[in-house]
């Protein structure tokens, strides 16, 4: 998706996709971050919605109406008025069951507070942090695990999230232009042979305001590394078969995660 | 490069690109895995040595002679007879100075126990994994971080010896044909940018037995993720210089490092 200040179109384009992935077939769905509304900080503050709000309303009936598994990318979510010390706002995933009910919410752990390409980025001064790590079910049965943009730089939160059973790692992401064409395949692949899982990653792509930009080529991976596909340089809408029998091979012929040494990981301090 | 069973010629193999990188200007040389002697377990078996038999004796004179550090890539080390229930060899690289002394000693902790390409590989059956990760620091006061081979596929590693300070990350192999053409240049790369870290990757290349080939393509990679140097199709020194104020810049742009939250990695058990 290209999102922007402007909610309606937004939602109409995520509409249009999510319809289009489901008579394509699609099981499971992902948006792209911040795929309701994204642009100035300011503009965001004054846009951000709870999770009964029209963004996730939307996903909610959606997904019960298309009978999908939906993770709504993300949304900004007003969490409290900032009054309290917090930050009034969090990035915020929620999956959406084939029922419309909530399988899922996660808040975004790691907060892009970054210089690139020229532009200060600083999440944490009007977004909270989440604290915890957040593993759900497809209707399928498959675990999927929870992550949003800048996370994909934490190979711990991946980790974890395979060591709880999760076979779908989902990026739901905001890359910029230069980060996606520097680290974008690079992490996205790695997170998926290292793991030994699929890989979804929704880019956002495009201009967003003046300054910010974000880089596209949405990927789908499958557990060995292999690109099953990626997006043009367009608002588009790319799929891929997950199958979980490849998956099963990868990880009883070269088993990494059964091969791993926890007890020799001497982690610096003790909440590592 | 493309060792065999023959140490002589691997020896002198490992001398004449040593000088030849000393010659070039390089300050810090890293071997390949198990550059004195490479073949089938048999072969490995009988050919071990000691930390102060004729590979490293090479190691620590050469490092010496030429006033650099020498990172021997990995030999079989015998460790002992297995009878004490332990297996008798260990997978060890080992550091020299300039002045010729051990620096460090790493013993490979992630044993390759897998299955690719269609052959079986059980390292663990003849020798005892490492435990300790193992930091060192160059001549130039650079610190390092050291690991072998299959090791890179576990994020964790990495992630500590980033931690604990390391700029360089080591990277001796002999990795297949098959994970070469897959996940070398991918995972390499992946460790660079998620930790911030230069990463120096020797790669074995050719048949070392009838059914035993790595697949080269040697790396050099800056911590933004950048290829500096590849090897080509042929046994070969590369070489690149290390900038450390361009890692000073990108950890201070990008703090990832900075923006880990400890405190949420939940890992599965204590001894996560």
């Amino acid at each position: 998706m290209n999102s922007t200040h402007d909610r309606q179109a937004n939602l109409e384009t995520a509409d249009r996709l999510t319809r289009e992935a489901a008579l394509g077939g699609a099981e499971l769905v992902l948006l792209p971050e911040k795929w309701s509304l994204l642009g100035r900080g300011a503009d965001l503050e004054s846009g951000a919605e709870a999770l009964d709000g029209p963004a996730l309303s939307w996903a909610r009936e959606t997904a019960s109406e298309l009978g999908i598994d939906l993770i709504a990318g993300s949304i900004v979510e007003r969490i409290g008025d900032g009054r309290a010390g917090g930050r009034p706002l969090a990035n915020t995933s929620v999956h959406f069951g084939p029922d419309g009910s909530v399988k899922a919410i996660y808040r975004k752990i790691h907060m892009f507070d970054v210089d690139v390409d020229g532009i200060e980025y600083r999440e944490s001064e009007y977004e909270q942090a989440g604290s915890e790590i957040v593993t759900s079910r497809s209707a399928a049965g498959i675990e999927l695990g929870l992550s949003i943009c800048y996370d994909v730089r934490f190979p711990e939160l991946y980790r974890i999230l395979a060591l709880r059973g999760a076979r779908i790692l989902l990026v739901p992401a905001a890359f910029t232009l230069a980060t996606t064409r520097d680290h974008w395949e690079t992490l996205l692949r790695a997170r998926a042979i290292e793991n030994q899982a699929f890989v979804v990653a929704a880019n956002q792509i495009g201009r967003h305001a003046p300054e910010h930009r974000s880089g596209g080529r949405s990927l789908i991976v499958d557990p060995w590394g292999v690109v099953l596909a990626q997006a043009p340089d367009a608002v588009c809408q790319i799929q891929a078969t997950v199958d979980l029998t490849l998956l099963e091979r990868i990880r009883a012929e070269l088993p990494a995660l059964a091969n791993r040494r926890p007890a020799s990981y001497a982690w610096p301090t003790a909440s590592h």
